[in-house]
């Protein structure tokens, strides 16, 4: 018996991954006609007692990659897999990203290093330019921190620039980010970003990649992988991109996917923040601070279950940026402190504790809102 | 007979400036009560054959500056307006700037300085920071040339910082730009802009104030003169500006007179741009070009006909940024350029005379404007 006779002898006894890679071997069938199948037949039944190829409606060598799978290259995919330290997450699995399974087009299995439970943590991506500025650097690695300090995990691309630094703003912070690759998920590319590839499973991050293992760079696989950076998301904040570039995409698919679109301004002879500006004058939320971000997403408050390490390195660096995220929280007390009557300007600053300046700021920005409104005599909440 | 007693006999010899600045000078009465009341009995009768303090509803000291207006003084103002080089334009002179009589306290009289045609132009206010970064002086500099340069009037406050810098963009390109200041017209400040001053009257420009010659700088006067310079604009653009800043006071002005708002984006890092980056999100236009303005704005074609000098100097230097005022019309031929029927690609560009990548930069944000859509072989036009 060779090899390949006794796998298909063992047939039922495969774990759903064996399927699930099995099904993504099937040649040029798109993503969306083999969920259909999967919602059809079910998954394993779909390759233990194959419908007719009639009923499937494929191609005779498609309905081969599902009557006679190639168990064989199976079997060395999940070595391989293995071998690099990743685990599979295929599309049914608990683990697997609830809010990728909303895209169009969801990955039908994720090689995953590191900590799996991360997947369905509330994200924000961060993308931008290989070319950033030192500003533009800077922005990312502050603002992706003080976003991990908010509870939200960084999702970037591991690319040099924008995603390197936004990256490093997590791990310099102890705190898990996701890289989503281009390549198998035993390759870091490029070779720069080896040590932090380290780092990011060290701080309990994930490294993942929908492409098979050995999988070298090729371009054409940096704009399906933007699809799942933003598709993992909740929104993707744009730090300097140029027009036309890859970042671009990635917005273009966070709309398409319905995610929140942020963008980072800057100086105007940058030509790196040109595709930002442009997000902005086109609809996206100006991001000049974290709060920005913050005050559109509702964040969890579990979040603190799944954070790895606690030790107290960096804890200095993390109090003064602390405030930010606590900006919309601030809002509220001060919200707080408006009553549904008059209440006079002294007696919000007295009821929140707040300098007379801060107060006065924050209730302009609250009538601006909408939620409250100037009365002579003071302010009174209006919603 | 007495100077005073004899200017009484006179009265009736008066031009149009004595009366609006007796009507000026009546104390503690708005301006909207003092344009009322000429409004119901016209402004010579109102101070020839004036109605009775009961039927005028105003107090007795106002009263007695119609009664008995202090000609003397009236008479002393104007000859000190002449000696500073100015004329007085009256609300009802030809040349008082009609869009300034929108706003809700528009100016009785103007002191103006160098051409009063001037002051019905179309102009685009730039203001910002007197503390501004090297990128805000140079983007105030660069966009107030191309603004000139599109046959706009660059109108600003001739104060330290970005107000000087947009004020040097249009005298260095020997354009007419119009500087309001806060105190009287025979005064600069701050004496630093002398040179510019000078400049800008040379160059065809306007200097004007509201306030009375020998007025000093006040506090509570550059407000004042604030609204001014968005009540004469089209719009307001901000360069960067620090949260409770005065140019935030401006655009305040700018939207309460239903003016637009422009704003330019800086690095998040820059506490000069906070102003900037809050406007945004309040809805303020991004600017990170002049075409930005340009294609809110109506252009008057016939501007050139007020153009002083013409001469070659700071041609060559002209020559780079003409581009950016012509991206209206550009635009605008390359809508040209597609039709109600589908239109492909290939036609657009040998129609256009433009490189494949701008005519698909430009369809896509033509397509993003709403304006065109892209099908199966091709675009159309959907307005």
């Amino acid at each position: 018996m060779t090899d390949r006779e006794s796998h298909i002898n063992q047939m039922k006894e495969y774990t759903p991954e064996y399927y699930w890679l099995a099904l993504k071997l099937i040649p040029r069938l798109s993503i969306q006609k083999k969920l259909v199948l999967v919602k059809r037949y079910g998954i394993e039944q779909l390759f233990n007692q194959p419908p007719s190829q009639q009923q499937l409606a494929i191609s005779e060598k498609q309905y081969q990659g599902i009557v006679n799978p190639d168990w064989f290259a199976i079997e060395k995919i999940i070595a391989h897999s293995q071998q690099a330290g990743a685990v599979i997450v295929s599309y049914q699995d608990a683990n697997y990203p609830q809010l990728l399974k909303q895209i169009y087009d969801p990955p039908l299995v994720l090689f995953v290093k590191g900590d799996t439970r991360l997947l369905n943590r509330q994200q924000i991506a961060i993308v931008g330019s290989r070319n950033a500025s030192i500003h533009g650097r800077e922005a990312a690695t502050l603002l992706a921190k003080e976003l991990t300090e908010c509870g939200l995990v960084v999702t970037s691309g591991l690319a040099l620039g924008i995603d390197a630094f936004a990256h490093k703003g997590a791990v310099d912070n102890q705190q898990a980010t996701i890289a989503v690759i281009a390549t198998g998920i035993d390759i870091v590319y490029p070779a720069r970003n080896k040590g932090l590839a380290k780092q990011i499973i060290e701080y309990g991050g994930a490294i993942i990649s929908e492409f098979l293992p050995h999988t070298p760079p090729k371009a054409g696989h940096f704009p399906k992988r933007n699809r799942i950076i933003s598709g993992l998301s909740q929104g993707v904040l744009v730090i300097e991109a140029a027009m036309k570039s890859g970042s671009l995409i990635t917005a273009r698919c966070a709309l398409e996917q319905n995610r929140d679109v942020y963008a980072m301004p800057g100086n105007i002879q940058n030509p790196q923040v040109k595709g930002c500006h442009w997000l902005i004058k086109q609809g996206a939320k100006l991001v000049d601070e974290v709060a920005d971000i913050i005050e559109e997403v509702n964040v969890n408050s579990d979040y603190g279950l799944h954070l790895k390490g606690n030790n107290n390195r960096n804890k200095e660096k993390g109090q003064g940026s602390k405030k930010s995220c606590d900006q919309d929280l601030f809002n509220d007390s001060l919200l707080a402190s408006v009553g549904y009557e008059i209440t006079p300007v002294d007696t919000v600053v007295s009821r929140s504790k707040l300098p007379t300046d801060v107060v006065l700021t924050r209730l302009t920005m609250l009538e601006l809102r909408g939620l409250v409104s100037a009365v002579p005599g003071g302010y009174l909440k209006i919603k």
